[in-house]
């Protein structure tokens, strides 16, 4: 519809859309002649045009896309890409240097492509591993007959990407999103973003996020323009929020702490519209946010549904509110999004608990927005849908309103700069030490990231190990993220009367002395 | 979502969107206590909260809807009644006066409710013919029990409505759309329409016409504010785009000039958008909507596919067109709009044309929005969807920038006032007459209306009849719209050498002679 159009804006790079239609059947082509409909085609790179491209790319070769956050650990990244069974890896130069050679560990993969990023002084082939340059993979296209590449979906029931989560079990879960939820979850953001072709959206979410919340399919579906950014900075954020004309963004509250509080921050005359997860935003974020012009939009999702399920849907009649209290209805997690069905918070027995936004249950989701299953694991898909309904393991009340409001993460989960820790994980992690006989990781409150985890240990009978030895130890098995900020070596942890650590004790004290 | 939002604006009548559900779920459990799943529910009203309020209450009775043209004539609506075989009809109390007691020549119908507008001074029951009060109707309600009352959709592809169009074989022909059509068309219109919770939509457009373009579930999607309107008049709009505030209207291009021409008229400081269908609006009405601030948008489409299928999508470097030829990009029918897959036109065997802007051939559609199937007519849907595609047996061609342009209505149409006529069902009506031997009705230009009618007739050797026994006795079978303006008796018909009238030069001649 608008083949001149502008729709990916990288450093100095300029994609038309014309183009990034052209390289995604490209790259579609070269990827359907090597694979079986159905195979997984990973990509490790931040939020680069070729990441976005590939959300077009991988599905019209009738592949199945697995973004991995590259965030993670060299062994995290083994398991995905083994998990997943993927055949082509697509990589960024810089990751490459630091991961190294995947493909010997990993027998699935046949071939690895690197991403040179040139716009920013990364031309790639540094580190000789048998991959392929991206340029020389996109040229076999030219060999290749492009009839066989057809946008028409046969099942839109069948499996579109993977995007694999932090579960509690300590091992990533595929959650499987199909064409069919990808499409429909697409339009329920263009909807609650009001995307527009004018919307200009500056990508500060990860796109290995849950597929960027969907918004790669969203925002083209609008013809809007895509801004892609390899890190999160906020001179840069602040340079193309002037230069570009963003009028949208998404990301944890500390990307909204970052924009705010950054040297170059001023008021916008335009709208900018900040869709925020992960942790409500607190009445401080927003008062900054508004000072500087910018609206903040609170949701909250999982990677199971696609990202944001719920919206907290503003009513008028909160202007009139004082900012504490208007921040606390904002707090609340909201009603379900217009592609979703309403959210539920249940006791065990599946009954609606009363909307009295005092008893707590659990949330529970189902809809067109909520994961086929998770992949190569049926036991884990049934325990998630008992009773029809998807089970977060989020704990929350319903309000009088049908607003519901989350209390706290059943799961493990520390939530840091928006990424997921499963405590889970990374307690065995520490405790693959020799050294270590027990631990236990629990979320203390962060200023930055919001959270940050903090172990506690108790070491083996004789055995001796400096807090270093044990945050190394820990950094070679999980990302630099989830590493804790503080290792506290304890005689005992408090248990409860069925054998479980104690967390909520241990938080309270790790609480009283902040990080 | 809204539930202290008003919803619908009906004259002094202010509904909230709490009422509103309310109403929805007692009509709903009234009509589920009388009638099996997909029994048709028919509504003969003007654009009054009832119907709107019906767009919902009767799916959630698993009813199917089945809102009828009342500018219809007695036999038309007696037809569509009747084929439709609906069991309940709704009817409003003015219309209930004019076309008198259907029950008798109705079989299907067990109940007929007629609804008075007491906003408009029309209290009903005057013309007792064993109708029921809308009011006593929903009192019912009271002694029934509401957990029977579900707004989950079992099977998305059960039929949501029926709308009759007036096809070309001369009896309506029934449209049957589904849930899945229905609330993908209307989340594509919430798209292209930009309707927020800030909407205010006004109803220009018929309901009956393709449910509203699927309207109503789209701005209550939105939890925008519907504002309902008993008859297009100038004042009562302008009034309301005043008062009201309203954002948005759709209509065909008589209603453009209706507001364009109003001595109410006078600039918007604020965005009102006009979408206009059913003829491409001229640089006459462009320029006047323009100087009113007023944005006006093109679209094309047909009941078979739940009411807009395209758009002309405005790219911007028309802006620097000068009008006429901005008028002529205008004018184009456009692109498949965001739910729609593209529009294609194609020769006799389905290859499609060039896209060079001059290779005529037929406009096909496939996708979610188009139409299930005619009802009750199996050899009409597998000739409409000859080859896998709709045949909207409308000629047009593909500019080289992908854009449709409707060439010509190959149906023998005639659009007068933003409905449509079908030119056999009129000859029908008028050859009944026992003095005629043939008729040929033409569309003329006009200025008003788009187009009007003529009749062209050729009388039975030794008959006579005047042209105002003609118009009475077309007038008792057909609409009054529908009713030719000219009649002109002709000793012969130019006929081609299959035998077909040749209405090409009958135009000519006519358009020569304006009305």
């Amino acid at each position: 519809m608008f083949p001149h159009k502008i729709a990916i804006v990288y450093g100095e790079r300029r994609i038309t859309y014309r183009e990034f239609a052209d390289e995604a059947e490209r790259v579609a082509g070269v990827i359907a002649s090597r694979i079986e409909p159905g195979d997984r085609i990973a990509y490790l790179t931040p939020n680069t045009p070729e990441l976005l491209i590939a959300h077009f790319a991988v599905p019209l070769a009738g592949g199945v896309l697995v973004a991995i956050n590259s965030r993670l650990a060299r062994p995290e990244i083994e398991y995905i890409l083994g998990h997943s069974g993927a055949s082509i890896l697509f990589v960024d130069s810089e990751i490459l240097a630091s991961v190294g050679d995947l493909q010997s560990t990993v027998p699935s993969i046949e071939e690895v492509v690197e991403i040179s990023d040139l716009e920013f002084g990364l031309p790639g082939g540094h580190v000789p591993m048998g991959q392929v340059p991206y340029a020389e993979f996109l040229a076999r296209s030219a060999e290749l007959s492009t009839d066989e590449i057809s946008w028409h979906v046969d099942d839109e029931r069948a499996p579109i990407s993977i995007n694999y989560t932090s579960g509690t079990t300590g091992k990533p879960k595929g959650v499987v999103y199909t064409h069919r939820g990808a499409y429909l979850n697409a339009l329920g953001e263009v909807f609650h973003n009001q995307f527009t072709s004018a919307s200009v959206y500056l990508w500060t979410l990860p796109m290995f996020h849950c597929n960027g919340w969907c918004t790669p399919w969203a925002v083209t579906a609008a013809g809007g323009t895509h801004v892609a950014l390899r890190a999160v900075r906020p001179d840069v954020i602040w340079d193309l929020i002037d230069g570009a004309g963003v009028t949208n963004l998404c990301g944890a509250p500390t990307v909204c702490t970052i924009i705010a509080t950054a040297p170059q921050a001023h008021f916008l005359e335009r709208t900018l519209r900040i869709t925020t997860a992960g942790a409500p935003p607190s009445p401080t974020i927003i008062a900054q946010l508004e000072t500087l012009g910018i609206q903040v939009v609170h949701v909250y999702g999982l990677t199971e549904v696609y990202g944001p399920f719920t919206i907290c849907e503003y009513q008028a009649e909160w202007d009139e509110l004082e900012l504490p209290e208007r921040a606390r209805q904002l707090s609340r997690q909201g009603v379900g999004m217009v592609q979703a069905e309403s959210a539920r918070i249940v006791d065990e027995h599946m009954r609606d608990v009363p909307a009295d936004g005092e008893t707590i249950g659990e949330i529970v989701l189902r809809g067109n927005n909520v994961m086929l299953e998770y992949f190569r694991d049926r036991k884990a898909t049934r325990d998630a849908f008992r009773g029809g309904w998807f089970h977060t393991g989020d704990l929350g009340v319903m309000h009088p309103d049908r607003y519901i409001e989350l209390k706290d993460r059943a799961k493990d989960i520390i939530i840091s700069g928006g990424e997921n820790i499963s405590t889970v994980e990374v307690e065995q992690a520490i405790v693959s030490h020799p050294a270590v006989l027990e631990a236990a990781v629990v979320g203390v409150p962060h200023e930055r990231w919001g959270e940050r985890p903090v172990a506690h240990v108790v070491l083996r009978d004789g055995h001796d190990v400096s807090n270093e030895e044990l945050r190394i130890h820990t950094r070679t098995l999980v990302a630099a993220f989830k590493v804790p900020d503080r290792f506290v070596i304890d005689v005992s942890l408090p248990h409860t009367a069925t054998g479980k650590v104690q967390k909520f004790d241990l938080r309270l004290r790790d609480t009283a002395s902040p990080l």
